[in-house]
């Protein structure tokens, strides 16, 4: 250990003066974690730089981080070497002499030997009902502190944690049994027998703080090496940082680079344990909200021949010799989906961006939470469907997963999103930001970031709603299968919805009229040619018809009050990032 | 229509002799609808064909094709220009001076112009209680047939049919009503009013015999063309069509190659409709079941740099000037998701394989239903799991959805597979097919489809089960991360799962620990360097565990002994085909 840390320290300050948390480890897995070789330079980026400008940066930097890169290659080499010749120091077996050396040592490789004969209590589930009984747990170190005959050790199980305590007696627990727990490593996964006590005063910074646990039993499950980050750095909250600066201290920080670099050590964290929760929730109430109003779930291709919507940037491939592309949504297959009469349908799927935004909203793969349905008469229709579903997913996340919600706002303080339906048109909308003197907005022009922004709160103000439908934007600035307003062309039968200010659904009611599309085509100078088979795809009676595209990541993001949407996706795909 | 019955009959005979219902339409439709161009050899090719041996054929072939296809180019061409010139002859507007005009005459586009107007009823829900009511239904004109003062249409809404009549009456129905009604191209979408009456006698060949509409109110929505083939042609079931042949009849049949290149016409056969809601049913049953066990949902990227088990064809793409791949399987990622504490998750996504399989089973992108969870001590943690979950599927598609299993089985009759838990080793499974007297079973070797086929006649007949699990597969022809056998490391702690004798799932533990993969894939055969990444991810302590794949093609064939997972998948790809 002694020996790794002087590797991992002088790498550090060798390669990266300015970053707190880099070690040996980190480095070494970074490069090892693809085969793609990221520059060294994009440690630092901040998350939240927006898209334009920052190449002119970048270039500037490049020739000086691929001189840092070359020369820091031969240093990881050299470390990485070391790094596999080093054997563990910790006491791994239980001192033969000893009469307790049943209790404790390395378990041996599980591999199916034995079935059913251990029963395992969960960490959250500990509490003063369970005082005076035995338990085994399965769990993470989190935390290991050895004083002479006693130890001290945090077991965590995903967002739950508790003291574990040995003192060394000869009679459970023996010199030998304190030597070995002390030496577990951080993140190692233990079996931990013993009973449970009620301590003295409660165990502060631990989840379960009226009871501990007596350790009489214990045995690494696997063991963990030294981390690129600790846990705990990286699930400190800006408030407690501030807090410590001060105070005069400096805490530890994990930047984002450095998370996702290792996300599966970053998903250790409490907060993001309970985002992926709340990720898994939403989808299920999605899906259940739909299941109830009649939707089908559908499961439409991503591998397709030619550009999906045309016009933004895709993703090519070669297809057993054929042009192919990733597609950008499941627009056109819903559309066939109900010309098939599947009257309702919905689709939960990857959706591809080969776009160049890298700013904290957008991303080059995400989960589309897509729907379609037939309209009787009116989109408005669709926007029943919309406020019912959203309705949802707010009471029943906020009912179901408060636990959750709780967790996340340890680490993110945020205030639970109003959930109030509302509907303005995109005039109305407009108005309001005029009549609050915003400047330069363009009544048949789309909305830019900034002015969304401005409007959600303007809405908040007035309405007291965190959510709210935008109806009927200028055709201009929406696709052209739209349907146009029927009293105003230069309108569309098309909507937005925000949460906190930001677009979280696009949609619309589509034009099923093969006369119609090709006429609207044509004005928006698209050649019929290469969308003749979508236009076709409408000859053959189709119903009336509209829905909604909604990023289940944005959702997740905006419900929480998280400030980017790498945050939200379990290993982000941005311009930049394609590993882990 | 009779100029497009002549084109369309003349191309039928010059390009395809043989075929008995490829018409205009669909001559067009198939040049149009990609921006690949696919042999017409093609059109007939079996669906059956195995993999091996064809390509030796479809040379022989391809010349002779080529020839034929640019014959056909030219008069495709022509016809193209003839059918957008040719006006549909049909009436589409109300005689002036009829006093009932408003009671027919095609519906001013949907346009979103009223909301909340109209109340329409289900042709489902039809039933004798609601003789004498008026209705007001919104359908497809399955069939339409005109004799000079009466009409009577076949309404369809998705596996539902309803008889609905017009007598020209002077009164409630015009001589015009019904000259309009009787010119609605079949597969049109109508919004037919009238009052619920009992027929004389039950109206065979309509799902609702019990009751027809009679008709004063019939407007189009949506007009269909000329349809490249009749819905009822599609529907037939092979019984229909020998019973035909006996009878000394020709029916006409649509080819797999002509549905699927219309799919969304295809998609309209009530067995479609039904097979594609038992799809979305069994999405539904392996997420309530798992949910229910304490799993969450995740989404794993799909874009990832390099393959993602090495071996087996990927497909290749640039991901901005990175060499990318599409995930073939989603196993490393949800292994990630376990070391980053998530104890069991599942995933419902896309899974891409660039194999050259051109079998009744092989698709190259298919929805993969993956779970994986912590193993506390033995991988018949995972098969109680697996065995939970499809007692879910098979009881919840026979007790909510045996409507639908029911339309199916009408065109494509199947029994119901008996579900009873079995599991049985693979020399067990070895030994049964030895005693059976099969020819040639390596005890150390794979089972092959025939093998695993006989195998499970075998189990059939002898514990009267359809679904088994046959686990400790030999190691050798598992994948180099599986865990070997405690006690015999030729076995592995390994499963797969058959339905019907065929394969569904594939599943293991996995070896968690860093040491004993790296001998692994050394023993295998694999340079290190090439899974590094993957073999570090378990270096900061990782539980033991295991996990499944499930095909959800492949699931709904097998339960409803379906011939071909093009029949079970809603837009398949195969090596032959991209499109739609």
């Amino acid at each position: 250990m002694p020996f790794l840390s002087f590797i991992g320290l002088a790498l550090r300050s060798l390669l990266h003066p300015r970053s707190s948390r880099l070690n040996l480890f980190q480095l070494y897995s970074r490069t090892m974690s693809a085969g793609q070789e990221r520059s060294l330079g994009d440690l630092t980026l901040d998350e939240n730089v927006p898209s334009t400008g920052r190449s002119e940066e970048e270039k500037a930097t490049k020739k000086a981080a691929k001189a840092a890169e070359k020369a820091a290659r031969e240093a990881e080499k050299a470390a990485k070497v070391a790094l596999r010749g080093v054997k563990q120091a910790a006491m791994t077996t239980a001192d033969p002499d000893d009469p307790l050396r049943d209790q404790y040592g390395d378990l041996e490789l599980v591999q199916s030997k034995t079935s059913c004969t251990k029963s395992f209590v969960r960490v959250e589930d500990l509490n003063e009902a369970l005082v005076g009984q035995k338990v085994l747990i399965r769990s993470r170190v989190h935390n290991v502190r050895g004083k002479g005959s006693s130890a001290f050790l945090v077991l965590r199980q995903r967002t739950a944690t508790v003291q574990a305590t040995l003192f060394a007696d000869d009679e459970t627990v023996s010199k030998g049994m304190v030597k070995y727990a002390s030496q577990i490593t951080r993140e190692s996964i233990v079996d931990v027998g013993g009973v449970i006590c009620a301590p003295l005063k409660p165990i502060e910074g631990c989840s379960q703080s009226q009871v501990e646990l007596k350790v009489d039993y214990i045995r690494v499950v696997s063991r963990a090496v030294i981390l690129p980050f600790e846990i705990t750095d990286a699930a400190r909250s800006e408030d407690e940082i501030k807090a410590a600066e001060s105070r005069g201290e400096k805490m530890a920080t994990v930047s984002q680079d450095i998370r996702l670099d290792n996300r599966f050590l970053d998903l250790r964290t409490p907060a993001n344990q309970a985002i992926f929760k709340v990720q898994s929730a939403v989808c299920q109430l999605f899906k259940e909200l739909l299941l109830n109003q009649g939707f089908q779930e559908i499961h439409s291709p991503k591998l397709i021949a030619g550009a999906s919507e045309g016009g933004a940037s895709v993703f090519k491939l070669e297809y057993k010799g054929m042009p192919a592309c990733l597609a950008q949504s499941p627009q056109l297959y819903k559309q066939m989906a109900i010309c098939a009469d599947m009257e309702r349908v919905f689709e939960v799927g990857p959706v591809f961006r080969a776009e160049d935004s890298y700013t904290h909203r957008h991303l080059c793969e995400f989960m589309g939470l897509d729907f379609e349905m037939q309209i009787y008469e009116h989109y408005f229709e669709v926007l029943d469907v919309i406020e019912k579903l959203f309705e949802h997913i707010f009471n029943g996340l906020a009912t179901r997963f408060g636990k959750e919600l709780s967790v996340i706002s340890q680490q993110y303080p945020f205030e639970m999103p109003v959930f109030k339906p509302l509907r303005l048109t995109f005039p109305e909308g407009i108005a309001m930001l005029q009549e609050s003197g915003y400047p330069d907005v363009d009544p048949l022009g789309d909305l830019n970031t900034a002015a969304e922004r401005r409007l959600g709160a303007l809405v908040k103000e007035k309405y007291g709603t965190d959510f709210y439908v935008l109806h009927r934007y200028p055709a201009a600035v929406r696709p052209f299968y739209t349907m146009p307003c029927s009293d105003d062309p230069q309108y569309s039968n098309s909507y937005d919805v925000f949460i906190r200010g930001e677009e979280i659904i696009s949609g619309a009611q589509r034009i099923h009229d093969p006369d119609m599309l090709t006429e609207r085509a044509l004005a928006c100078g698209i050649e019929i040619d290469t969308i003749r088979s979508y236009i076709d795809s409408f000859r053959f009676g189709a119903p009336p018809h509209g829905g909604a595209g909604i990023g289940l990541e944005r959702v997740v993001m905006l419900y929480c009050g998280l400030d980017n949407i790498r945050k939200t996706s379990l290993f982000p795909r941005d311009p930049k990032r394609l590993t882990p």
